[in-house]
């Protein structure tokens, strides 16, 4: 359903450079990591994209995520691999806001995309540009989401995946993986030790390696948040983005977006501040941020019951860190038992049903108001980066049962 | 975020009518069934609607379903309790359309709502109403899934709920219905079993019964299902649409929505062929439209794993058959296994997991394409009503534990 209008490209897409060096690559074909180590970030013709587009021509488009096509890496709308994501809503938390004295807070409700998490927008961009510059085969390492959604997609696109997780990431994303026939291993460990196995394959299999960071387009897909939330307030920011940061490329593609819109003129100056949100037990983002260093280092013995953002060492730390700096942002942890009060909370009073992932940026949200870092007259944007429906056993369910012509007790 | 324009009022309803009798009644008002035993209808002022609105107007509105406000019955958006449901994509399935021999064949994914599935369009509107009307205290019976989404709702609208389900039902909503701070009970029995029980609370505690087509306007949000769908097509019917059928709410609803379209010449006169879609073990519906009957009678030991349409006597019955008929639709039966392969190959093939429900509308489209019933030019639209997600079970997973430093074996 994805369509061009007349006139103009499709993608401005122009080449690739070195997050960390700079040194320039070739677009147009499949490529890794820079030969120093570091991710690559795709670059385009910003004059050309302004000449093709507006905010208001962008505003007539279909509500998906692809209405941004002009920036994203894919070269024709035939070669899109698409279920229709994007344009996730902006839900205003009036009751959770009195109760948080934040009364400008918003949550960007990342469970409205397939697979149920923000991990589609990566897959659908990701995909797409793979199969467009002929890849077949492709491999992962996955706390669990990033592989669902790269699996369900490479399926689509008619793509082996072979994906591996720790074994002791959450159940339900095995089940998607699965259906959408990847080959699916577990691994004893966490994901690093998944990446191992996926290198592996990508050595010795023929695999193309789609690990965070080590291809251009995730990232670019992960932008379309920056964009969306953007576009949603009428094309400018908020003073505060929360966001939960394993791997760190959402909030990474949230910065990228905001350096895009700033230079097309699209919106203003200002910057919103960006916070990473990290579990205790595994938050080497905010030791690195509170020591104002410009990489982090391995945490050891990681452990939360917000899996996702179980990564003890990220290969994209300097750009997140990058990030936070830039904006005047910040890094914070907040414990388990905060997180899922926070779920319980934010269920209880707005209806939605969080991840523990999501319900991490409330908690920290909390942490930030009551020590004055957040203003009472902040305009807060939270991203629940998954819907709570993969987690139901982060919830206690007590449910009598009833025998045949048995009433409900009198409350 | 909901928000009206200038000019014209925001809802339309006039009246409410019974679907059977005809009597007029106040819509002013809370009210349940009619006198005679049969489900009211919302009315609405359809030359004030025509007057106030058109299709181009609501093009430029935010992508959610209180777009068409209009034909809803809340009175002011101050009153709406909307969570950013409604718009979901209408995704072309191209690669199963080849095995089908459908190369039309569309579904339009009712999985990436808030509380993932079809629910949330009849709880946003319902709980909306009912808040508005005055209501405190709402109690149900339900299969899951509607449960989690009037509990979710609820809570946010700072509704007191009261669900009831069978103890057989799925397990993810029991969490979303506990989360969210609802009063759970478990039934040994079914659907029926489960209606009781809530009637009593409703009887004896002072709940409002918000049963399935107990009161009007949970039909008015699964209404916009069809208006989505129209004007995803351009203000145009497909030629066939495929609907998975349990109390029948949704199928009359967008019933519903085509004859609202053509009175106010929103769509030409042209009826798409309604499809009601049941399990061989609960199919009262076909079984009442094989023998061209005005209305069901109860099906004895229903039992299916498409949970969510087991209705062995739906209230609304000679609504849906009256939709079948009128519009020379069918009704149609599939097993069991015929839904589960449905449901793998779908994933396989584009990528979509999707519920058991949904997948026994792409089992009956295979069997209606072989029988000729569908023509190889027919346009058709699939309806998946959940997302799979909720439905974890449904897949068997075979993942192989690595150990530390062990590779995946070769393909």
């Amino acid at each position: 359903m994805v369509s061009q209008e007349k006139g103009g490209r499709f993608s401005y897409l122009d080449h690739l450079d070195c997050g960390r060096c700079a040194k320039t690559y070739d677009a147009d074909v499949p490529q890794g990591l820079c030969g120093c180590g570091a991710p690559l970030l795709a670059r385009y013709d910003l004059d050309g994209v302004a000449a093709a587009c507006s905010p208001q021509r962008i505003g007539s488009r279909s509500p998906d995520l692809w209405r941004y096509h002009e920036l994203l890496p894919v070269s024709c709308p035939e070669a899109v691999v698409t279920l229709g994501e994007g344009m996730t809503p902006l839900v205003p938390l009036v009751r959770l806001g009195v109760e948080l004295d934040l009364p400008q807070l918003f949550m960007k409700d990342e469970g409205l995309l397939p697979t149920g998490t923000f991990k589609a927008r990566g897959a659908t961009v990701g995909i797409s540009r793979a199969r467009e510059l002929g890849v077949k085969r492709i491999a992962m390492p996955t706390n669990g989401n990033a592989g669902a959604a790269w699996a369900s997609y490479g399926a689509r696109a008619g793509l082996e995946s072979l994906i591996v997780m720790p074994v002791d990431a959450p159940n339900i994303p095995r089940a998607e993986c699965a259906i959408a026939g990847s080959r699916l291993y577990l691994v004893d460990g966490l994901i690093g030790d998944a990446g191992a196995v996926a290198a592996g394959a990508v050595a010795n299999q023929g695999y193309t390696d789609v690990s965070t960071l080590k291809e251009p387009y995730r990232l670019e897909g992960k932008k379309t948040m920056g964009l969306e939330l953007f576009e949603q307030l009428g094309w400018r920011v908020p003073d505060v983005i929360l966001y939960p940061t394993g791997g760190g490329v959402g909030l990474i593609g949230i910065y990228k977006a905001l350096q895009e819109c700033m230079q097309l003129g699209w919106i203003g100056p200002k910057l919103p501040r960006l916070v990473a949100v990290q579990a205790s037990g595994c938050a080497p983002i905010v030791k690195a941020w509170e020591e104002r260093a410009e990489v982090s280092l391995a945490w050891a013995n990681a452990s939360t019951i917000a899996f996702g953002i179980t990564v003890p060492k990220a290969l994209g730390d300097f750009l997140i860190l990058r990030a936070l700096y830039a904006t005047e942002g910040c890094a914070i942890a907040v414990d388990d038992s905060d997180i899922l009060a926070a779920q319980a909370r934010l269920a209880a009073l707005e209806g939605a049903f969080v991840c523990p992932e999501g319900a991490a940026c409330f908690a920290a949200a909390q942490k930030l108001r009551a020590s004055e870092w957040l203003r009472r007259s902040d305009e807060v944007v939270v991203f629940n980066t998954g819907t709570g429906i993969l987690y139901p056993d982060t919830v206690r369910v007590e449910a009598p049962v009833l025998g045949k012509g048995e009433a409900a007790p009198l409350n």
